[in-house]
């Protein structure tokens, strides 16, 4: 069912590789240039009866401390094959570009600054010269809820989703004082240092009136105050960590064992990457945030944990935006014999995750329209640390989306 | 729930690495060993409730063409750990051991006597020229059913399975001349070429009232003539070829492309394994069988089948009973950009197989008992092909396992 | 030491990967594109001392029966970045393609023609009407040694090396009709069918005094005959077969498991491979010359051979130019404790061959002009079957070619 | 050439795996069990003609701070099967261990007693208790010197090498304070905190007239105090750190690349492991030495170092004694063409280490015997980082070897 509606969507690092491949993906589709944009809700009947926004009606802005232009940061990435971006170069600059808060300097930033990935740090350091002033977070967030106003205004938008595609953070250090939108709103007043970007935007998107989607493992959407928020203000919020890699299979392979009655001895799971997601990742604390999310789903799924679960990241140069992951799995059955499963991944990161983030807009979108709010559990399956919901089981959750958006079929 | 009943279970190939594998099993868990024979239906809750045969109660026997003990047979097959095998000998030892009928001489056979695996040469060809005489197929059924009695009385048992485990065999040249009961009797009457050891098997045992279960590639249970006696008698029927490996987590994968709508574009896999298994295999008219029954899942689940699917077969002697596979899997984005995911499977046989051979067992006992009868489609997750059944994804296979057995539970 | 010498190089196969990657190569290096062509001779101290034609002083041409362009078959073969193809489109429309001779119908010109390429089939079947005439052969030699003579005086060169670079043909049904170069006239003035393109190839270049590389694993420049001819008109003939991939790193790890005396029990080796040297391998009769020059390699540098060395190749379409391998190696140690090593490896084909054709082109060009002439056993480390030659050693051959040349460093 | 000399070996860490292997492999060999003990020495025909001392005629012995027997680490290791550990319980029983020294309690001690391997913390702690007393470090190496006067008279020695097998201890604060014997002396008169365990031990064997060998990635023979000794004492002095597994295959590949001029982009290496050796390493201060000798060696073998090499170690329970390595090697070809080999080595630690340990008893011992003394250099093969060598490609580094023993060939 092809549908007219029309939604804008405001992304947080919208200069980064899965952004520009989104913004490309939906100009490419405008102007029919023939790719094959798959994704869950396009190919599953059952979505095929709800009245989902398509891709060439959606339209893209959002923020990013990076200088460059769209068109640069896209071929840069190498993403998306050159001559594409090429022929979209025109439509890619007519994209709003807002210009980005910064609530405080994070290891991230400083890493990307101290490296010597140099023709990007000596904009960030001139960015940062200019930006990183005292301004109060207020100021801060009516600046992005100004943005949000234009952005709807400027292009005719029915309705607003905003998306966090941003590098990740480390974690909080102390998560108890977001325990109410109250005590939210005075660290905001008083300009606290607790205070983070993936807050600040999340605050101001869902004090909008905006849905909210955490597609990055920083901490936001969970906080009990930004839920207050969410019901407050009736909007959806959905996160987090998009699963669509090495945790992807994990929670496909686990069930396996679960259900052939296998017990897991370990799992090794490393990981290299070569893209700026990997550089901050390198970073000990921002890779702090991501092992939490990948963390938890075997035992969950397995129902016991004795066995030696790990996992490491990497920044490996050479990869580029592809991610290469390598898995090693024991398992025992009978007779205490060992067995092996080894898994080599080698995934391109932005093209495994747009589509995910397309069919999180369309969804939440969706929900938003048919009165749903606070938290969607129902999308489990698309995250890897899902809000409110515990299971990590795929086929578990894909049960659950579908069954949830089949009410809706008439 | 721990069940009193008790289950007689003879098997076609009974010396083989997995009817040793179970009997040895069985005969450890009555010795209490200590060791964790874990199976599906000893770890699903909805199972815990039905009054399943436990794996002490089974008493195991059967025919096989090898001259050796069962004791012989097991140290060779060295999959059991040496030490338990030898506590267990005594045991071993009582089990009893009929003569195996053979129809003709089957290609595998000749495989095995022409290669260089000496010492079992001499003994089956020893073997062959005093059994593959131009006995008529009636008496060889007889000496089947008598063997059946024989059995039943000799341990006082409610019931028989028989569970073919045998060598897979050369796919039929005609299959439609089993198309009826009728045929097929008359083709047995006349001594007909076109039956093989497997039909003729399972003629004698669903004629004897005996539940059948075939975990082989091989052609018997899906003829229409065996499934005619299977409803005239009213004994269940069960197969096949047990999913235990590649097409375990092909099955699984599968899913997980369709439903993150990643477009499979080959999927090459290769297998080397060193036991009598692979030797069989090895020959192109028997792993003719096999690669029937590996093929078609891919495009059953995914709904197309516009992709490069290859399955190679290679006995390896350096590999033992132990089972290497290697798969290959491209799949495609957005922007057609190429992935792939690379898996490097290191099982063992017939420690896989054992314990699925040990839930049918059980399964179809139990169904038997509660009046079911013909095949039993539920019980497809546990087969590469399963009998009449055309869904291959193996959750949905569970879900569908899970559902039947449920509808018992009080 | 950079040279101004001029070589002319007619390659058999001209429009095939590998050719064209090496014709761009050296177009790209007379318009200084920047890039980096490294190979063995540039990167090796002894041979800056030697008078070694340059990779733009090269001149390529050559026979081919496809009647696309040899951009047309750059573009296809999507080894070359395509914008560097089209950068140097018209350089490379200015490279002279004479018309093919043909024997005779070849299984793997069949089978192509047979095949699913369509575009290259309909080409190939009108190129097929026009040329698989019942020409003599002695006609088609003469009208090769004309295309040698046009291209040297069109482009003014001192010598012509002609390299086969042609699919693979199957193995000679009766070689030994070759063993004298007066048997083999006699043969071609016959129209003798056991002539193959290979042999007519070979014939006329070194009857017209051009030397011979054997790049492929094709029957030629082995037989006595050929050999003959060579040191009658004192030419150089080089080959066979270019070790670049999977044999290559056999060569190099079979010396270390000798050098560690790690007891080899067996080396399974698959390969994948999606262009056209992978189509015609497919066939039977073609992979058997191919696996002729591969197996053996392992034996002659361990010393026995008691342990199971397989080698198969599949045509894989998604796999295109590039060659994967998987390697599963097993040896043992002290106490018989197994152990295994396994390579993947995801290798450009022409990328990985070009660089060497390159070098044997200035390797046997300046061993001609030296004086050398005959077999060049020097250069076994270029082979997977080095003519002549029984030491597989990879780091051997490199000691033997280095020694070799360095008597020419004054 | 079967030789009936005899030679002591007493190990540093004689309780460990590769200790107690190689204990179990010479009264194996005396007791003619059967087994094929190759190493490279026995296998290469120049040592044949060699008076090398072999298997049997080697009586072991050592210290190490476990209190367990030989026979009851044997059996915990599960590196020789069990078996054939208890067919030569007596023997082993009759074997010396003396007490060890401890200088002074390192992390990797503690790491033991504070993880959870129960069993030997309990022991490790009481024996500490009575051993990290504040014994005089004089005191200690006249401890050891008494057991090695003790170990040659009982068993009728003519000479004795100290080998060092224990832990990897963490790499030194301030090296430069052993660059005189003088001063190392003042500083064990001292009980300077700056001496270790291995320094101590090797001290004390120099100084007795010892051959020593460092097989560990500990500081000791490498401080131009202990060389020192070793030249004054006239005795042979050689390490460091076994090369066996992944550096091993490194070393022959990198000159693959080299001699083929394939440019390396990026080589990313990582280990599991789950022996003691794993947990020590664990400890990022012990695994700084490791990854210390692991380096380098690439860009010495390449000549250059653009490239991202990484390399990472991980205790991996269920991995045991055995050795699991994956390697995913980045390199690039004309026209900047991208390239990946990958590497997954299962070998068995102890099992590939034990025959070179073998051969380097040999090889000292006779080079002993024939009058050199101080560093080996000729013995750079064996060694990850070989003392005062800086050739790692490992054939140049076997040419060597073989030249050096060649002239003692009459």
């Amino acid at each position: 069912m092809l549908s007219s509606k029309k939604c804008g969507v405001l992304v947080v690092g919208a200069k980064g590789a899965v952004a520009t491949t989104l913004m490309i993906a939906s100009l490419a589709e405008r102007k029919k240039l023939g790719f094959d944009f798959r994704s869950p809700t396009t190919t599953h009947p059952v979505f095929s009866n709800l009245q989902l926004v398509d891709l060439p009606n959606i339209t893209f802005g959002g923020w990013d401390i990076s200088s460059k232009s769209y068109l640069e940061s896209a071929y840069e990435h190498k993403v998306v094959p050159t001559h594409v971006v090429k022929e979209l170069s025109e439509e890619l600059a007519q994209l709003p570009a807002y210009t980005a808060v910064v609530a405080r300097s994070t290891k991230a930033l400083e890493d990307i600054i101290s490296s010597n990935l140099t023709s990007d740090r000596d904009r960030i350091l001139e960015y940062s010269q200019t930006v990183f002033s005292n301004r109060p977070f207020e100021d801060m967030v009516k600046s992005i809820q100004l943005d949000i106003v234009d952005f709807k205004e400027r292009f005719d938008l029915e309705s607003v989703v905003v998306v966090n595609l941003a590098s990740v953070e480390e974690p909080l250090v102390n998560p108890s004082v977001f325990n109410s939108l109250e005590s939210l709103r005075a660290l905001i007043s008083s300009n606290s240092p607790s205070i983070t970007d993936a807050i600040l935007y999340a605050y101001a998107a869902l004090d909008a009136g905006c849905n909210y989607i955490n597609f990055t493992p920083s901490v936001s959407g969970e906080l009990p105050a930004l839920m207050e928020l969410a019901i407050l203000r009736k909007v959806c919020i959905s996160g987090k960590d998009g699963k669509s890699g090495q945790t992807l299979y994990k929670t496909i392979l686990a069930p396996m064992l679960r259900d052939r009655a296998l017990r897991l001895k370990g799992w090794y799971s490393t990981n290299i990457l070569g893209n700026r997601d990997g550089l901050v990742l390198n970073n000990p604390d921002n890779v702090a945030s991501k092992i939490q999310t990948k963390s938890g789903v075997l035992s969950s799924i397995l129902g016991y944990d004795d066995f030696d679960h790990q996992v490491h990241i990497h920044y490996y140069k050479p990869r580029g935006d592809s991610k290469e992951a390598w898995d090693n799995i024991d398992f025992s059955g009978w007779f205490d014999v060992q067995m092996q499963m080894k898994i080599n991944w080698l995934g391109d990161d932005s093209i495994l995750a747009a589509p995910l983030v397309f069919d999180l807009i369309r969804l939440v979108s969706f929900s938003g329209s048919e009165g749903e709010y606070g938290v969607l559990p129902q999308l489990a399956v698309f995250y890897k640390k899902p809000y409110e919901v515990d299971e990590h089981d795929f086929f578990e959750q894909m049960r659950i989306l579908i069954d949830h958006y089949r009410q809706y079929v008439i």
